[in-house]
């Protein structure tokens, strides 16, 4: 993302120059020209493409020139190849031209002086473009935010292990560093914490350079218990503990060294979905990115009533078939702790808290889920 | 991209395991137990999470579980937290709960057996965290497709130099790779070719062990050319050249040593708009991806009357205004050799080659653009 604003040195193009392949002419010399009443030029010479040229068209001449050669002077117009016959003396011209048409006349894409990007912008290959066209090959960007990342449990280990009896291998640590380095963040992996005061306090400490911190697991009450105490500790101040939204409720937000925490829950899904909806619109913020959160989304039809609480937000992952030219959106009903239901959706849509429930046959917004 | 599938070598989870903080019961032990008449359980003991339990659960008995403990044998119930209240001697349990309820069952994530990810799928963070959940850190995946990228022309300069009078400076070669970065791809750049024969088919040559080939620049005639010609010199064969499209008419296609060889136009945005429309998904197809070509889009109002031509399919670039609650797109009009329009450009629309133009006051879908 830049990081400060771009102003044009030159213009561009650099100097007019033709978009087709024809002759360039004074537009008056071709007024009401057509096939059956051609008008007669003079063929005066060439326009080679990538030359600086010193033809001057006069008044019944025609230069010929091809795409991207510099507009001569005295030329207003072009003939196209295709409405020009060339004979031995004459060029036959058989349709009227208009000034101006088809060139690019100098400083018409961008005018010297002129902000082409400003501060923040996420920069697009089109960007780099408009970049590259002015020459500028190397510009100032933002350092992406560096997140830290640690999971919770006396139950996790390490994927890349066979977990003993009674415990199980740590997904959320591989869900949410892909969808964080997906969304332009570096992270820092701080290791599987132990349920105890001293290890958190100790794993967080190791993250106080990050931007932000992510703790996967804490959804049970002992947990939450030494996320709270590990943050106090350290001098942070838990917010808030706990949200209306379904999956996702046991979710903490804490501030610690000025920097937001959030306490996520351990099941997969619940954790994914609080990444999707809290976590990567507020880095979005944190970079500056200041467009819509959510900005595309394919509509389909609900294929089945989906019950919900009122009072809750809820997220209904789906899948999305085409029947009959129309999109239907069916619901995949599973448990939070179900990550394959999240590898199968092809996205998700939103029951917003003031509802109990969509029923089938109304339409939905499916936003995509990375 | 996967190569191959993934079948689950073991269940998850690899037992059955509590989703909240409570006791384990016998469900049939809290049938009609309500706040007014709570049901009486004896306590007896706990299941600390990540340890195997011996415990077996009796007639009355209530064992305490965290998030994540083992089942243990005996019960097929779990009190939530909220719903039980600790006496000296009793547990008091104020309402009923379902059998199975709040528990994720052995297998019931991932079965030993299935297929978890087939051929071809694109890694998503949530199939990531499916491969981590099974123990599975490293993937065959397919080699990302080698495109290889020339531009041409005489008047055309490395985007780091200053461009002598009558030159511009090279802009598709970094927006284009930019775009097959951006899908996947990795980009062998052979350099600004001139207008010869000699030099393209020597380009071409460097180029002979890419997927598929790129050759930016030929839109004018005496360019086009040379292109047939360097195809045709080497063996290949140009299949067609020109396209109903606007921007991007004169693209030329052609295979070459078995690979497809696209000839784009040399202005910026029809090269760019060939590129999204022509060659990202068939590198998309190349790659063995299934699904639509195009799978997102926003739907919006068009703010004013756009006209187009008759049999030409129309790829119109548009900003997209939220108004008054509903989306407005409006076009940006601009030649195609304007590259600035495509970076402030919020997506764009297509015109069929059926119409002759749409009415403002229709609804019509916009794609992005990278």
């Amino acid at each position: 993302m830049l990081a400060g604003e771009i102003i044009a040195p030159e213009d561009i193009p650099p100097f007019s120059r033709y978009l087709v392949d024809g002759y360039a002419v004074k537009a008056k010399d071709t007024y009401g020209a057509r096939e059956s009443m051609p008008a007669l030029l003079v063929p005066a010479g060439e326009v080679p493409v990538g030359e600086v040229t010193e033809i001057n068209v006069a008044d019944g001449e025609a230069v010929y020139v091809a795409t991207g050669a510099m507009v001569p002077s005295g030329a207003d117009g072009v003939v196209m190849q295709e409405q020009a016959r060339r004979s031995a003396e004459d060029l036959e011209v058989t349709a009227s031209v208009r000034r101006g048409e088809n060139i690019c006349f100098k400083g018409e894409d961008i005018g010297k002086g002129e902000v082409v990007l400003r501060n923040g912008t996420p920069l697009s290959p089109f960007d780099i473009g408009v970049l590259a066209a002015l020459g500028i090959t190397r510009v100032p960007v933002f350092q992406q935010p560096l997140i830290g990342l640690v999971s919770s449990g006396n139950e996790v280990v390490p994927a890349d292990i066979v977990p003993p009896a009674g415990k199980i291998r740590d997904i959320n640590t591989h869900t949410i560093s892909n969808l964080l380095k997906a969304g332009g963040c570096s992270v820092l992996f701080a290791g599987i914490a132990e349920d105890s005061l001293e290890d958190l306090t100790r794993k967080l400490t190791s993250m106080r350079e990050c931007d932000m911190i992510l703790l996967s697991g804490g959804s049970s009450k002992g947990q939450a218990d030494f996320v709270t105490a590990a943050v106090k500790e350290l001098g942070g101040e838990v917010l808030f503990h706990g949200i209306s939204i379904r999956p996702g409720k046991p979710t903490i937000f804490a501030t610690l060294w000025g920097k937001p925490v959030f306490g996520l829950p351990g099941h997969p899904v619940s954790c994914s979905m609080v990444v999707l909806r809290f976590v990567l619109p507020l880095i979005r913020r944190m970079k500056g990115e200041t467009g819509p959160i959510r900005s595309c989304a394919t509509r389909g039809i609900l294929g089945t009533n989906v019950p919900s609480s009122y009072g809750v937000e809820e997220y209904v992952r789906v899948k999305v078939e085409r029947q009959e030219g129309s999109l239907v959106v069916m619901p995949i009903f599973a448990k939070s702790s179900v990550i394959s239901t999240l590898s199968k959706a092809d996205g998700f849509f939103v029951i917003p808290e003031g509802a109990e429930g969509l029923e089938a046959g109304v339409e939905v917004e499916v936003y995509p889920l990375a």
